[in-house]
């Protein structure tokens, strides 16, 4: 295991970035995250799934989501680890089984919180790739990262 | 099982409401889902999770999303079943273990796509509450819905 220092609010600036991957995405896997959360055709079944607008198997969005922020925990080194409050998501592909996918992480805004004394927030654009380098997720979210002058630091 | 009619892009008016639910969220899929997608402390285990922000075991805000997305397949009858092209999230606050959820669904928006003739897209509030009626992610999602004229309904 490699441990880059952590990184508290001070220390992000707009414009760095942070990577993780690959992570295969595995076809049982698609199944059974489907059948527990979008028992849908599209996402269960190839033969059932051909005749829809995603013309195969696909990965559900939320198991898309979900394997992104396993390559997000990766990526980013932040203080108090990653804390999301919400964000804006878009799936311009599907994912298919047997893709290969990274994730590139953009800070793209730094805000000390008002409410929060000690705490801020970061902008932060995350762009899943499969292996043909097209995105299958765009997720801009917002965390919370604690400042170096948080009486408890976590 | 119950099968309400299917419902196409013009049978669907802004304001009309679907609801589901309950789904218990159970500690070990907490803790099943974070070691696979969000493996942080807070989300893992109990005694770590004390002396985060959270002050508890809380479930990653991806399996409250997949949750929502188990209950929104059932609450939603859109002929061509729940595509969705993204959307805007937030949590404001944690789901825990024990917690019972449901949804209740806002079609808050219809319109004719302009690039895809016999398809339209519905877009959609879902939010999802605790037992306390309190919500723990708001969701305004972008739905793809087929159009009864659409050549090939699905």
């Amino acid at each position: 295991m490699d441990h880059p220092p952590k990184l508290f609010l001070e220390d992000l600036r707009e414009g760095m970035r942070f990577t993780a991957g690959p992570l295969r995405v595995e076809a049982q896997e698609v199944n059974a995250f489907a059948a527990r959360y979008d028992p849908q055709p599209f996402h269960l079944d190839e033969a059932a799934a051909q005749d829809t607008l995603f013309g195969g198997l696909a990965a559900s969005g939320w198991h898309t989501a979900a394997m992104t922020m396993r390559l997000v925990t990766e990526a980013l080194p932040f203080a108090g680890g990653v804390i999301g409050a919400g964000g804006e998501i878009q799936w311009p592909r599907p994912t298919r089984p047997g893709d290969v996918l990274r994730v590139d992480c953009e800070v793209v805004r730094v805000q000390p919180s008002r409410s929060r004394p000690g705490e801020g927030w970061a902008t932060v654009r995350t762009t899943t790739l499969k292996q043909s380098d097209e995105p299958v997720q765009i997720l801009t979210a917002r965390l919370l990262v604690p400042s170096r002058q948080t009486p408890n630091t976590r």
